[in-house]
């Protein structure tokens, strides 16, 4: 459940507010050199407080690697990892403990368990997500040396990336989400599986399990669904080099399910940060309403930091896919 | 791999031209009454030849369970199933096997394998749905008994749905992609798994893995990415009935990867078809420069036989969730 | 549940006296040449009415491949096959769908599933073992390509090779069980999952799903525990072709749960028969007495017959470890 | 690979003279009390030092929660913990990485993966199990919750538990291995899954996934191979309280691979440890003959430590097949 991946798996877990957050990255190929200081510093990328309209929590996110790797390699054995929770607040978090926030997990984590932690929205929280970022960067690093190289970036369409307008919602207490794209270059032809672990389906889940996540497209995406057949034909050809591509990528690096060569690039849309800097109406756990203060330390727009996380979900995928590859002949 | 769900799974196989499709359906609860008429007409619906646009291709595909039941009752045990091919033309295809179709899976599938069968495109063929369709109708009785319903409908946006357009393009030698909207009711609360599993990242690697599809969302999906916070708050209300809702849906009914009760919404888009009716510019596996002329028989427009394989799909993950859920506590 | 394997997969299904029995052999090597006369001879070593004591039912046990091969070669798809149940005679069934028979598991699935199907044992039936032979029939001419072989025998020590004395106990109306040993040859060293997927604990694990299995051991097993550290130790020597091996086999060819190059050995115990040919005492489903009186068509002892299914076993785990182990390194 | 169950899932990590041991207990169900006094108490029965044979290495274990509880509840989430390494001498091992051990996993594992972490054994070591102890505890409350206990214990056949034997073994530098029984009471009937997943099975590769288990067996085991059918059959009866049982037992509380409500026995053989406090032959990585000399700290018998071990990977085994149980039907 709280595992992904086939050959390559990641399993996490921590509460916001707990001791700390963790996971372990299992089936990383054995002999692989990691920089351990490159992997702090892309995990440094999803620390809060570097831009505009993120959140105060200040967290160090210094990574504790506890085994699978001896003398800067892998040893093929699962990599265990902590991150520690050190500036945590719980008191700010009494009065959610009682009520439902809209746009939050506080009441459906409490219809599925019976129960749920409040302190920080528990695991709810956004912060689960730099156990993934520590276990894509080690898979990044793995991919790096094959080639293939991943690149997010926050789309300019929906404006999270003007920061003026996002000091201009900030003083209204109101909250931006987004479009992250993303790119991968390099992946070799024949990656992904059909036909329900096609590689689309497999980048859209890991992509639409990041928190605030409301949509994914891969190639031309939705514009697909208003062309014709013959306005969207991404034509081989070969090349000098005397390799086999195509012309144009609506494709998106991927056709029948399964990487082609070309560029794989994607859409990721997030919805607005739920939590406002305003009062806000809802319901205690009767059912009484009441409003919510804003309390708390939160970002009004998460995109900036969720880039490494979207390149970490997909070098996961893609290292994976790449693994499973090596099995389909004897 | 050719497997999806985690208690009720379903693993297909078959070639398009290959003697039959088939699948297991294994993990369905014991006991449920299924209606072999009502689970045949639904199989009916993705048959081709019922709309303007659809492939000539003629296939009985009547239904024949060979385990998992007896008299009329689920036994708890796998249910096995096969469709029959029966009107199989592969000499269409010789000039194919020679050659890579843009936007189909022959470069792709050869590069992953080293071998593929060209009948028809093989297992890549949309022919493989056929299965779901199968699996995820016998999901959707017991879904139907627990008072949950499914209904996927053509998104008028994309024109798929306007006839005369659509005969135009037929006209053309052309094809058409569109958008498919489904929405699930009475769901209760509470089904979904944090974090990997989301309820709509599950729901996500489902759709993305029915042919063609190139994006998904749920709820206000991309539209979020363009609203603040403020506009797409679903306030909690308490209801006459003393039951707890949302007086928005712009959540889809899933929030923090569980569902909430309100119904669930999501949004699919499909490519046009990549076959067309008129002469097509592409290369032979040496990389030579040929022409593809119009062979086979296919679809100009899937969308309306596409309908009952993204119910299957939805009901496959939603009946999936239900059993899972029953797992929370002791 | 009715799954096997990691990367080579089986699933099953089929009730003794439904329409089939059937499979999904899925993750198999693409590109691999299947002999389909030796596969039919393979599953024809399972068939009854063979040698003294086994089943009159006969059945011709045809395997019909509905997927997954093309022109002889497997196209790396999932291979569906079904084997018909065509000597069927349910109506020697009516009484025992009323009580529970002794050391069969009527009680038990009924327990489970709140219903069972009585015709032949349903899917408990050792019926259901034809599938597992087909599919690692399969599996086992790729090991064959890959110079592994797998050889089961009857162990003299339990009597089940003694042809008089199963005579005796056949004109008695009871029955006998045994033990199988099977040695599998040419395995390189480097196979097998630490720390849960331990190749002796995946063996152990698929010998155990057989029905009527009560215990496993490989190398010197059972017989280990009483010995002391220095009477067991396999040294290490190299050999004159400059390979390094181990003088003797205490260990079976497994240490560390990884293969070391070394033979594979291994024993499973069978228990008799539960099905005697004479009156047995027992209770109907309101836990009144009742006494069985012999009938329907069963095996006096099952050894003979259950060879093919070990090696079968053993051919699925052995091949998907050796897929598994291609991902070990980058 | 270093995951184990379906619904309840332990991952662990961490290697002998790594930082530290750890893993993720996934799936537990929510709102279930934990006693973490008693869960130290249980850890610390399969630390070194407490009996005559055991290594002298000295480590605390104390067992630090990271996630998963809350004010002594389990959330639902997954379970993540970690056990340090502190008494770590790697200096002993330096001779090790240069050779192979016989019966050790120094071969396999360099073959396996081209690599390994010859420091105290890496993650071959035994100590790899103390994760394994941590969560099983955890299980094991719950199911103590649901009145089902479970007790292992040494087998006095093979002398193992003779104090007088060990020590005359341990004075000539020699070791042991030997029986352990475990007995499961108050399983409900109906656990387990037919086919692949029976019960036994999945008791079975838990319990040969115990570093030096070399056998397995259920109910009268190997002994079942020697009888007639008539000499083992469990006849059914109906008891006083109304409920139905067997008057014998030979099934060891499992038919047709689902549990019938009676105690589950089963019995584990162990080899003698094979690291002897004495001079042993063996041949370093180029093939060379070398003499290894007694070095770092050893167990002469493992199995007093080995007891909550095993009682461990049976609470896992058994609270999953409950949990999966309630998906059984709708």
């Amino acid at each position: 459940m709280n595992t992904i991946g086939k050959i390559l798996t990641l399993t996490t877990f921590g509460e916001s507010h707990g001791p700390a957050m963790g996971g372990v990255l299992d089936g990383m190929p054995a002999g692989v050199d990691i920089d351990l200081d490159a992997l702090q510093r892309f995990v440094d990328r999803r620390r809060t407080g570097q831009a505009a309209g993120s959140s105060t929590r200040d967290e160090k996110d210094r990574v504790e690697l506890l085994s699978g790797l001896w003398q800067g390699k892998t040893l093929g054995t699962p990599i265990g990892f902590v991150v520690r929770n050190e500036d945590v607040r719980s008191a700010d978090y009494e009065e959610i403990s009682k009520c439902y926030r809209p746009n939050h997990a506080d009441y459906t984590w409490e219809k599925k368990y019976g129960i749920r932690d409040p302190r920080g929205g528990g695991r709810a929280s956004a912060r689960e997500t730099v156990a993934r970022v520590v276990a894509g960067g080690i898979a990044l690093q793995a991919l790096n040396r094959l080639g293939i190289t991943i690149a997010a970036s926050v789309s300019p369409i929906c404006g999270a990336a003007d920061e003026e307008r996002l000091n201009r919602v900030l003083a209204e207490g109101d909250t931006l989400g987004g479009i992250i794209e993303c790119v991968v270059k390099g992946v070799p032809a024949g990656l992904g599986e059909p036909v329900f672990g096609k590689l689309h389906a497999q980048l859209a889940a890991a992509m639409m399990s990041i928190p605030s996540v409301h949509g994914f497209e891969y190639g031309d995406g939705f514009d697909m669904a208003s062309k014709r057949g013959s306005e969207v034909l991404d034509v081989f050809e070969k090349r000098p080099d005397g390799t086999i591509g195509t012309v144009t990528n609506h494709s998106g690096g991927i056709q029948g399910g399964i990487s082609n060569g070309e560029d794989i690039t994607m859409r990721i849309a997030f919805k607005p940060v739920p939590t406002l800097m305003r009062e806000v109406p809802t319901i205690d756990c009767e059912g009484n309403p009441v409003t919510l203060k804003p309390r708390g330390r939160h970002d009004a727009c998460v995109l900036p930091r969720t880039l490494p996380i979207v390149e970490a979900m997909a070098a996961l995928v893609i290292l994976d896919n790449y693994l499973i590859k090596k099995t389909n002949e004897l």
